[in-house]
């Protein structure tokens, strides 16, 4: 999938909704752990039961990880299973020296065929573009974080006043367009969004923290808003979790309608829609 | 495995060498590739012919993401062939928000049985953290790295006059110590090993680019070395691509043989043993 095409999906559901599939065997409903793959089989009822409200789904492949290759059944599963019109995000962080870098780009976008991956941009130029030579295919740079530590290195300040953040936001644009190259930024620096889009006014970012880490989705939304839509705004634990018993999909899918209906009015009222 | 018999075994081996299993399937010689597993296969042919001159092993985490499942299988298979006496890294740059590096930790700790891995700083404090957690693990932290795009953000210059890798290896010696904290130092950096030596005089540095990434092994050493040897140096492709025939095993171990014996000359001319 590429950008034409979700700015598509965004537009027919009036949501720039991405699911967290941050899923963790120890919080998935009892009544799922005794089947073959309850992890799978978590992912396919919260996907069915949220599909309709968001655009993108994004595993966090950590959780897959830490199953051993069990997990990694379940991760390729789980991204066969979402629908060809969602875009799909393999939240992995990766990046490495080139070589090693293609060889992360072959695990995501050929072993498994997601439509982008989040890249980690501390080694540089060489670390990150071989996953943007792949046709159709996205990266997410990490540009400022939603975690506390985001602050330790991304804050560092050059001479010139630049942070890092903003030093790795300017020299990657010259790596990728804004159709294969968007930035994440955290939802709980919402105050920092708006002069971070006057550095990328065109590329889309992922925000990631809005719910269990804090950020605030209005406030997210009037900062970094374009007339494309420009967000993708991420949910997973308030959605996934929503409830812990056998009417988990059901309070997902109200969860997600939820913030697909806040979403439809920021569209219209930051975007114009 | 912690640091003492690490330290142990450099002084019993007279070597500081890790060999890097970036094994990839395109690689391996013609003979073994029709066996089931033939990365397991040619991984047990290299460790059970470098095991004498080696310290440490280091897989590559990309080259087995890559095969999907079956990578992870062979993974795990691999880690688990590993002599006892060596340490064993996890060459996986990860690195994300804490409950996620929690899960990364127990993917490559729990799941697996590594002794470290490696870290990626980008994200702070509470990115690293949850791996420094477990008793008796390592995390090498990257600061100074070997590709060519180190430069882009590593170099990074504040108004005080110090760069992010500097600023890395200061600020993270509050979260660790020598004993559970090791860094990144790529061996294409030597003229600046000395520098970084003063800024972390008891930490291990874990030095790849030795080889085929052109880094001079005696200049690495008599930069960086300190009187508890202080270095892991890693040679991947030179040793486990030695030769691509019949005889890759005992090619593979002459040349771990021969760094073993250079080696071995440095720490009598360097750290005095």
């Amino acid at each position: 999938m590429n950008r034409s095409l979700l700015l598509t999906e965004i537009k027919k559901k009036k949501s720039y909704l991405c699911v967290g599939l941050d899923t963790d065997p120890e919080k998935i409903p009892a009544h799922l752990r005794s089947l073959p793959d309850p992890v799978l089989e978590f992912n396919k009822q919260i996907i069915d039961a949220t599909r309709d409200f968001c655009v993108a789904y994004k595993p966090n492949i950590a959780f897959y990880e830490a199953l051993g290759p069990a997990g990694w059944e379940s991760l390729k599963k789980t991204v066969d299973y979402i629908p060809s019109e969602h875009f799909t995000i393999a939240d992995a962080k990766r990046g490495d020296i080139g070589n090693t870098s293609s060889m992360y780009a072959k695990a995501f976008f050929e072993a498994m065929d997601f439509d982008a991956i989040t890249v980690t941009p501390y080694m540089g130029a060489d670390s990150v573009t071989p996953f943007l030579s792949f046709k159709d295919k996205v990266v997410i740079l990490l540009a400022h974080t939603s975690n506390p530590g985001s602050d330790d290195f991304q804050l560092f300040r050059s001479s010139g006043g630049s942070t890092l953040y903003e030093e790795v936001i300017r020299k990657s644009q010259a790596w990728g367009t804004p159709e294969n190259l968007m930035y994440v930024v955290g939802a709980t620096r919402a105050d920092r969004i708006a002069e971070i889009r006057k550095l990328a006014p065109e590329h889309f970012f992922l925000v990631p923290g809005v719910g269990a880490q804090g950020g605030d989705l209005r406030e997210v939304s009037s900062q970094g808003m374009t007339s494309d839509c420009g967000l993708l705004v991420n949910s997973a634990r308030a959605i996934i979790y929503a409830s812990s018993g056998r009417d988990f999909a059901q309070a997902a899918r109200a969860e997600a309608a939820r913030t697909r209906n806040e979403m439809s009015r920021y569209l219209s009222e930051f975007a114009g829609w």
